[in-house]
This record gives structure tokens, sequence and C-alpha cells, in this order.
């Protein structure tokens, strides 16, 4: 299936016109512009000049060689990206110059991984149909690893071209982290052997997002509540109004937040108990209730 | 159902011997001290002494006036949330005090809100049977209002009443907000018509969390990728280890959000779809991809 990227490694081989408009067709069907049809202006002439670079005015080579496939696919990426403004640069005779800074932009790790996201979210948003969710789209994580896989490396050309070998095979893309990533990406951080999240644990997670107050239960009331409210003279006892709730200056202790979710000491945060719990651990934030200010909060 | 609340508002009747042994004897029921049974150390002769404060060391009237009620509920609220210190309070003669304490701390609001939170959690914690989930429990905010619709006032004599006319009736009680109450927070909040959060409230919402970059889809890919990627540099293309993820350093816009819950930007983001999303933030948060320092971010 990887066709380009493995005669890209291989360095040997070339891909000749007949090809070239064969693959050319079948990225010209991905493409989808804003103001009707596209029209096929990425053609075969303009590809061969990109593997000639340094003498641009003669007759192309027949062939392209294998080692500007990683031209072509920057070129492809970059009409699949945006189109008309593709198509422009092709007409003005700066489509050579154009792949290489994009080359060279997407050297670095994050502007890859921003680059490929917006590029398989385009793709993906110009694509025929949308993926039902079933199918397994190409992400970005994925792409970097072929070409780290085949090539030893992520460098763009590797990764550019084994994207452009999944947009002839017709995959469809994921431009963006699946919403399990963000679930993942906690207890990746998550250091103790057990599977779950610790109370020790979301207490410090919950400290890092500047919240969550000392546990009152452990006190007696008496003295706990004492210190905990501090005795500026807020208004005794004003009517609640609809739109406010008691629980509104209320600060929260881990505790609290796992007692809420039902959630045992002993089992501790199970990744589908952390993506339930997240909306407490906004609307702490968002309430200001444990702010070091003023109003209610379980710390001293 | 509530015949104390009801006693005390009215200010007249009073309840004899035999009515406040009635009482103990629900109260002790509900009271588990941790190390065996807690005997009932609060007497009805204790009760009535709370009737006179003035002449505390004279014979007790047989009744206790309805007026008293309100000591009489504190005095409960203290046994039910420590029965062993209330039980050693009553025995070094302490218990008035100790009542006009408690009703004078939980004059401010936060107090009234923490101190009923942690009655309450005690209670259910030492309830025979927890609850099933299917029952209404009664909660802090009923408590308050119902004082407040009987009494035209929060005050604690009659929010404790409220609480001890349930405590005999059997109720279950919930000490602590619901998961619900975390997303209608936010949705109390939004003040536009349409029942769902718009795209502009959720970047608004994620800026007061301090992450959501700009939107990179509406511009063209050249110039934006320059200007989001600051040109330190960062190591080349280091490989990934597989505790980390390409995703890591990246900040998402509000529309990227929405994107990976696919959430239509018309339809905006419903209740149920801002606690799916929440994870999403939290992370953000966690990862500080978001934090205005040299990693990949989608803000100028």
């Amino acid at each position: 299936p990887n066709r380009l990227l493995s005669l890209l490694i291989s360095g040997q081989g070339s891909l000749d016109r007949k090809a070239l408009g064969g693959l050319l067709n079948t990225l010209a069907a991905r493409v989808h512009c804003t103001n009707g049809p596209c029209g096929k202006c990425l053609s075969v002439e303009d590809v061969l000049a990109l593997g000639r670079p340094d003498k641009p005015g003669l007759a192309p080579e027949p062939v392209l060689e294998s080692r500007y496939i990683s031209h072509f696919s920057a070129a492809a990426a970059l009409y699949l990206n945006n189109p008309e403004e593709t198509c422009k640069d092709i007409q003005d005779g700066l489509l050579a110059s154009h792949v290489d800074h994009y080359l060279t932009l997407l050297e670095s790790p994050e502007a890859m991984t921003l680059g490929l996201s917006q590029l398989l979210q385009k793709i993906e948003a110009h694509a025929a149909s949308q993926p039902t969710g079933e199918e397994n789209c190409v992400d970005v994580p994925q792409l970097l690893e072929e070409a780290e896989e085949a090539g030893a490396s992520r460098s763009p050309g590797l990764v550019l071209t084994a994207l452009l070998d999944h947009v002839i095979n017709g995959s469809c893309f994921q431009g963006l982290p699946s919403p399990q990533y963000f679930v993942d990406f906690v207890f990746r951080q998550h250091n103790s052997e057990a599977p779950n999240i610790t109370l020790a644990e979301l207490e410090v997670l919950m400290h890092r997002l500047g919240v969550g107050g000392e546990d009152h239960r452990d006190h007696d009331h008496h003295s706990h509540l004492d210190r905990e409210v501090n005795h500026q003279d807020s208004e005794p006892h004003a009517t609640h109004n609809s739109s406010s709730s008691v629980w509104d200056t209320v600060c929260l202790s881990a505790k609290d937040v796992m007692a809420v979710y039902g959630l045992s000491e002993q089992a501790g945060v199970s990744p589908q108990a952390w993506a339930q719990l997240s909306p407490a651990l906004v609307q702490q934030q968002l309430s200001g209730a444990c702010n070091p200010h003023p109003t209610a909060h379980i710390e001293d």
C-alpha cells in the first residue's frame, strides 16, 4: 500500500509520465474547490519540473526520479490544502519555491503536527463522504510512525509521501486527536502501578488545576467550620435567586469529588470515571470557589 | 411531614416528655458510633434543660416550649454529626453552650452550606442502608428552601429543624452536589437565548480556563504555520517515545474541540456535549500546550 514511500526510500526507480498521470487523476478527484471544479492545474509537466530544480528552463526529463517523490508529495499536499492558491502558484511559476518552503517549514516537529492536522482536516472537510466513524481513519501519529518505520526519521518528505500513499489508496483521515486521547493523556502521566488514579494523585491533579480544598470530614465540625469560614460579614441569609446555588461558593476536596460520582477510595479513578468527573473540575475553576479570596473554601 | 418546623414557626404549643422521648428514640436509631452502640446519651432532661437557658440549675419545665425547638434541633444535629463528642459535652454540662455556638457559627451562608454538607454526609455515611440512587434524597438546597418557605429566612434554627423533621421521617440525605449540578452551573451562566452554548461562548469559557488557541483553519497554511511555530530550534525529529504523543504540545481552538466531539457549530454545545468535552479542556490545561511559552500553539 505505501508504494511511493518504498520507492522514495529505495532511492532507485522513477515515475514515468503514465504513472504520474494516473496519480494526478486520483489526486484531482480528492480535491474540491469552493466554487466549482478545480480542474487539473497540477500537471505531469509541473511535477516533472520539480525533478530538475537546478535547470528550471530546460525540457523536463521524461521521468521523475524517486528521490524527488518528496517534492511531488509536498506539491500534492499544498494542492490538497489549498487548490486555488496552489493553482495560482503554478501559473506564477512559484510551485517549486513554495514546495521547498513548505518542506523547510515542516522541519520542526510542532509545525509538522499542526501542518498535518490542518491538512488532514481540510482533506476530510472536502471528502465526498464523511467517515461513518466505524472505519479506522489515518491520523497524524500514524503518518509519523509510518515514516519513521520506513525511513528511520520523520522528515517532511517521508511523512508527506506516506500521506500521499494513503490519499491515493482512498483512506479517510482524522486531523484531530480522538476524544480518548484526552483521557489517556492523564493516565499516561499516572505513574503508580495501580491502573486507576489514586485519591492522592487526584489531589495533585486538582492542585495543578488550582482547585481542591482540604477535606473537611476528618475534623470535628466545630473547630473546622470556624477556620474554614473567615468571618468577614457576608450578608447573613440573603434569599437565593434561582440563578445561583448554594454550591456555587463551595470548594470541594478530592474526596468530595470522588463521593459525588460514587467512586470508592480503594478503587480509585478509572479512565471512564475521570471523564465523568471532569465537568466538576472545570466547574470548580469557573466558580472560583477555590481561589484564595474570601469565599467559603475548605482550605486553611 | 415537617411537624417540628411548623410548631417552631407557630410560636405556640410545646413538646412534652412523651413526645420528646419518641423523637429521641428515632434519633438514636439513626446514629452509629464507631465503636459499638452510642447509647442514648441525649436524654429528655438534657433537651428540656435547653428550654430554660437562664435558670440552668432549676428542675426543668415539664415541656419544651416551641421556640426552643431550634435548640433541640441543633443539639440533635451535633449528636448526629459526632455522637461521641456530643455525649462528652453532655456529661461535661457543655451542651447548651455548644448548641449556642453552633447556631451562631451557622449564621453565615457559607458556614451553613459547609456545615450542612458535612452533616448530611455523616448521616449518610452512618445510615444503615445506602440510598440506591433511585429515591430522591434530601439535599442542602432543599433544606434551605424549606426553611425559607416556612419561615421567610434561612436562619440556622429553622434549617436544622427542617433537617430534624426529615431525620425523624427516615429520609435519605445527599450532602454533596449531584453530578448534574456541575454542568447546570455552566448553562445557568450562559445568557443567550439559544439553549446550547455557542462557539463564541465556548471560546470565552476556554479563555477563562487559560486554554483555547486561535483557530487555524481560516488562514492559508503558509503564513499561518510560520507565525504559529516560533522558530527556536526544537530538536528536529527526535523519535517519539511511547509515553508521549504528538498532540501533547498542541493547543486546540474552540472549533477544534467541537470538531473532535463531532459537534456542529450551528447546533452548539448541549449540556450533554459539555460533559463529553470537559476532559479535553482539563487535558489542555494539564499539558500546558496553551501556555504562552514556546511550545506549538495556535496563537499569535
